[in-house]
């Protein structure tokens, strides 16, 4: 999609929300929210959201000698989503619909994110997605599920695009239940390759075991979304070849909602921008197949 | 008070919105905010939040022409905030201490802002405040109301600092308060010279009756607050002779919470950066004396 006037100030205050958990000096601060400044009156908005913020989050990152300063909070994240791993799996186990329950849960760990949202209280997020999503029913008008199950069912190869540090474990139980109805499945998981935000890396989804049950791969590159022209060869190889893309988040929403391939958008909606392009609410749980909506694509 | 890193975001939010109410081209509103980005690394944190926001509605101002796009909203908040007179003066009139409702009866109309709030329903505002401010005695922490007593009873010359259209309204029933318990009282209140957001001019002064009780003059200015070397020479002398200030609303604080006159400040808590200035909670209502409290002062 492209970046809409709105979402000028929300860079600004990503970007400050970065630079904060950088730990860096108000003196620096200010330089990175100077130099993003200078950058804006080139952006195009015709460009995605993505594309604009990771101009700020390159800056951060170089007045910052590239260190991750969401690596503490991405660890926690993890910690605290493979705790709930066990629970998750019963209730997926325990659905009439296990399938439909993997993929609720899968959008449900898109709250862990720290992108869209100020001082996230993981522990209360996690505890009010467990809670939440029993009146997720309700919130699932425009809900793709049906075309989903039957893309999934008759495609091959599967890539999966994550999102979020700690949202991975989430993801992992959607794959291994596409895994157990379909063991024949080749599904890849791409991560981040450098960090952004408290997007999930290598190490993240290691640690979070998603390589049990998936083919882990790094998109090679530290966009918050997906940007194909800044992708690694071999990445972009596989999303040529995959028959079905499952992408996760309003990041890889936002950069790839203009893309050829079939791609289901898992997602909650987190800012009135994506609200309004996708015509959901605040707080609505995405399952957006992209043939089958039109209005957003632009 | 000093510009806070966090509204840099904000000042864009505000100047978008002020683009959009000025029915401006998308083109347009992206060279407006292009225009304002380019500013930022000039501008110095020192500033005051107003004096930097006064920038980017100047930019505003010159390439919508001087126009006045809150001008029919400013209407609409005059009127029905006229229709209120009558019933917020028996609510003042029928209270235990008079002054004190019609205090608060002036910092709830203060709720009458577009500058920190979107799509602000005016009819939806002014029903709550009508019901909200049964709740604010739980909301008066650090309410300066006995110092503010003592200080009116002694001031011969009280300079009232309004801040909104149709807000003035409800200022009104405070200085008729007043001019009842001391009708030999000098009260001048001050407006914008210029448009800004919806800021109370001469016109909406006039058109809510404020002349009827009190000596209406201009500051001379059109910036969102009162930036003392904008000011005219004439609102200066009288801002230098009076005894008291009565300074309404946010912008007003931000401009003046320095300042070395003996100022009570009014207004409700708008943004999570003057909560944090004030040790207020958002929502809050604030009546602030400047020499009571001390640690907003920078």
């Amino acid at each position: 999609m492209k970046t809409h006037l709105a979402c000028i100030p929300c860079f600004f205050r990503q970007i400050l929300e970065g630079a904060r958990y950088a730990g860096i000096s108000p003196q620096l601060q200010k330089k990175v929210m100077d130099e993003f400044a200078r950058a804006i009156p080139q952006v195009s908005l015709r460009s995605s959201p993505p594309e604009i913020a990771l101009i700020g989050y390159g800056i951060l990152k170089k007045v910052n000698a590239d260190r991750d300063p969401y690596k503490a909070i991405k660890q926690k994240s993890n910690r605290l989503a493979l705790k709930l791993y066990r629970k998750l799996k019963r209730k997926a186990e325990h659905s009439k619909d296990r399938l439909l329950k993997a993929v609720e849960l899968a959008i449900a760990g898109n709250i862990i994110d720290f992108g869209a949202k100020n001082n996230l209280d993981i522990n209360d997020e996690l505890k009010k997605i467990l809670s939440k999503e029993e009146t997720f029913v309700s919130r699932r008008k425009l809900f793709h599920y049906r075309s989903f199950k039957k893309v999934l069912k008759k495609s091959k190869t599967i890539l999966y695009l994550a999102d979020n540090a700690g949202e991975i474990v989430f993801d992992r139980i959607l794959i291994e239940e596409i895994k157990r109805i379909y063991p024949e499945k080749v599904i890849y998981v791409s991560v981040k390759d450098k960090p952004v935000i408290n997007d999930a890396l290598m190490e993240d989804a290691l640690f979070c075991g998603v390589d049990k049950t998936a083919l882990l791969i790094s998109n090679g590159a530290d966009a918050p979304g997906t940007i194909l022209p800044l992708c690694s060869k071999e990445f972009k190889r596989i999303y040529m070849k995959a028959d079905m893309i499952i992408s996760k988040g309003q990041g890889n929403f936002e950069s790839l909602s203009r893309a050829r391939k079939h791609i289901f958008f898992l997602f909650m909606v987190k800012c009135p921008v994506v609200a309004e392009e996708t015509g959901r609410r605040l707080g609505d749980i995405v399952l957006l197949d992209n043939r089958e909506n039109g209005p957003f694509r632009n």
